[in-house]
């Protein structure tokens, strides 16, 4: 029991961006199989799936996080995106090679930014996303040099930085094609049916199964060789 | 008149993070005077010295701001400063070359990441901040090496970044003496009586006088060879 408890003790603590959708769930279970004592990072800053913030909540009490705080930011107000602004639609998956409108300006750079400075008061140095730069929509702020000038960036802002502890962005899912992502959670035992991905979401929580995300998830499904759990409409 | 039609038209939009302070102010007044149209960017982040909120939504109007949004961010539901949480008080000034309790984790950080997505929003590439480096309170995210790196972040973040457009992050105050910053704002007009400084205003507005950021600005005035407008306690 000694042992039990001294191991406790030295858990390393790690903030997780987290939204409830298949990857930042999956990069979740991971950061929890490598030991850490877990802080997931929600932002509730008016996107139109809302529903995934209910299901953050359910998964993180299933994951035994350490804290879960969502974090109130009108990305809205500024607009800009199909996400955010009522007046631009979701459109259907393109794969013409550009950034689509579902791209939010700065979103991954905020999110980080404000995951570091809870990670700087809670004494952690760890920060976990689950950015991926193969089966994913283009945005720039997925991309390994953007998450690499973040982590530079980060360690010159900080006291903590300053006084020679180090900041490290982890994004274990950056070059995992979506298949494997997928099966990489299901050996971790995440149940797919409770994550969302979709950016249409119905009221009932039904996928759309044309957006962006949700051609990439399917496609992920069917090459990872498992039952897609999603429910469409 | 058709002239002046056109110079209007090619008028540059450039985002200022703006808290109606000393150093601020005489940032937004630079920026207005090389012609930029001005969009200020507060924030209401459970500072305990909210009075300043007040005065910088009447400084916006008395520069004339195209746009002056306040955004919401409960960073005090993260603590870890004395700015910001009620269980730490701000202390008087210590001048011991230690960052002192009034930092807050990861703020210029978060500060800009946001001022980047306003700008990419309304297609702004120029940002600027009051950050001082000479006397200042030893704050890690006013360096120019920390600015340099979020520069470098901010052109590889966004789509902007990626299509050719060169984010950059001006900082007009950098090597100005606080003397230096209050000589400039004077020749710009400023009436610094109407700027916060203090970190423990009380409830009519009086400064304290004894706060790292009312010692710098007391000798700013002395040493700018001014009368000091500010009202002390």
């Amino acid at each position: 029991m000694k042992e039990n408890m001294q191991k406790k003790a030295v858990k390393h603590k790690a903030v997780i961006l987290f939204s409830g959708g298949l990857d930042s769930t999956t990069c979740l279970a991971i950061a929890k199989s490598q030991g850490f004592a877990c802080y997931a990072l929600s932002f509730d800053y008016g996107q139109k799936h809302h529903a995934e913030l209910a299901g953050a909540t359910k998964l993180a009490k299933l994951f035994d996080v350490t804290e879960h705080k969502i974090v109130k930011l009108a990305l809205n107000d500024f607009g800009g995106s199909a996400l955010t602004d009522q007046r631009i639609s979701v459109p259907d998956y393109q794969g013409d090679g550009k950034i689509p409108s579902t791209y939010i300006p700065a979103r991954n750079t905020i999110f980080l930014s404000i995951a570091l400075g809870w990670a700087e008061v809670i004494n952690a140095v760890d920060i976990f996303l689950g950015a991926n730069h193969l089966d994913y929509s283009g945005y720039p702020d997925c991309r390994p040099e953007y998450l690499s000038a973040f982590e530079t960036m980060a360690n010159l802002a900080t006291k903590a930085g300053v006084e020679g502890q180090h900041f490290k962005i982890h994004a274990p899912l950056l070059q995992l094609h979506k298949h494997q992502i997928i099966r990489e959670g299901l050996r971790l035992g995440i149940d797919y049916s409770m994550t969302f991905s979709c950016y249409r979401l119905d009221t009932h929580g039904r996928a759309c199964g044309r957006c962006d995300s949700c051609v990439h998830r399917k496609k992920g499904f069917a090459e990872a060789g498992v039952p897609d759990p999603t429910q469409y409409v």
